[in-house]
């Protein structure tokens, strides 16, 4: 970035879900798989907040596919806890993006992660992420 | 039946699973969704040993819908433990069948169920039952 | 009911889900186990709504262990639908209790189901519903 | 390792699951949190191939539990298909282990991981791993 130049702070999606009794194992704390489920509900909902909403994307033949997550655990999540999954952009290229999460529940930090989807046709073969799209993410974007 | 008629004892389909670490709850047992998708690999075993393997069905045409499951648990199924389950057909009509299921673990009853699937097409219109699969399907018929 | 008795309208607990992209399966609509998991979260937001959450009770040392469920599948949900789930209480006894559940999409009746809790100690042995409990579940019976 | 040294080639550990209707997803393929359950599989079968199945060293009291998961996908796992996991052992300490998968369908990579587990004890602190499991996951080890 140019010197003096200042960049607007990131935005950061936030949303929330509760944990599920489905999603407990017999440790009495979430499966560690749910973790997955619960990004992906995060950056729906970012999608859905920039007027994307993922099921249009697909139905206009838009399909991202995950080819990469990373997570690292700090705390588990119990039953019922209220988990804020906060998402944002991490890297943007022409046919894939990064997706970051924190997710917490209250002052604890239960889990960090990154997903890489690779934005395809219905044919599963690469294909560019629309510019308004790209547009729109940049809304979200790490810098 | 006839009297002095004889009717061949039904054929029971046995498969096997073990109980995943992912399908325990923070009771320590197995949460009790999980039986209906361990009956789900009953039936499509016992469709594979039948010679119609389900992907193949559904790729010619056949799509089974599930319309009603009925469940009854009995002792719960704890992580590890081997499952057996038992299959057969209870009811047989032109576009739909009934499938039962017991599910045990050494010789304690875990659950009995049944399921009602609805033949149909790829569109979601009820159809037929092909007569093969109508044919092969009675080997395991509760007569 | 004695002539002219008046029971007020039974109360009816509703909450919502979004159907997620882990719930769909291949025939693009959600998968029929997820149905169980969607009505636990409708009598886990009723118990709440009384002043009984769930995990408080288990606390307290009172599992419910679900020994029977039947459900009705009439149209399918799919992905990202909204689903409303009505919930009501069908059956109180001294040990057990049926909730009944409706789950609609807009003007679409999904499933209707009901499903059979027993009331257990942390060991696992039967036990009463508390009274205060008990009391509490009949502002949502059906009478 | 000293010259002339011959290290025995690494065992790797093979199971197989098959993928279940309800592990896909509506782009038709294995929903992308499913394989961390297979992984799951292929570890446990691993402990149990090496005579410490997972759920005895949890009843004495050893609890792993997943701090770090990381996974990049090849080719989509499809309904039915049968999926090997092979599974080895990547780094072992003192308190965690990290598990290397390679997951395929016949001659097709669907993906490859890891998963780093921390070693607990019922309290949920960390312990060490015991001796006697330390020596026999390294007939696993990577080297």
């Amino acid at each position: 970035m140019a010197e003096g130049a200042r960049r607007p702070a990131a935005g950061i999606h936030r949303t929330r879900v509760r944990v599920r009794y489905a999603e407990t194992d017999r440790q009495g704390i979430a499966y560690h798989a749910h973790y997955l489920v619960w990004m992906e509900v995060g950056r729906t909902a970012l999608l859905e907040s920039l007027g994307f909403p993922y099921r249009r994307l697909e139905e206009e033949g838009l399909v991202f596919s995950v080819v990469e997550i990373h997570c690292r655990y700090a705390e588990p999540a119990r039953y019922d806890d209220e988990v804020e999954i906060e998402t944002l952009v991490g890297e943007l290229r022409s046919r894939s993006v990064v997706f970051r999460y924190e997710l917490t529940a209250g002052k604890r930090c239960l889990a960090t992660g990154e997903t890489r989807l690779l934005a395809m046709g219905a044919d599963r073969r690469p294909r560019r992420i629309p510019e308004a799209l790209r547009g729109a993410l940049q809304r979200f974007g790490a810098g």
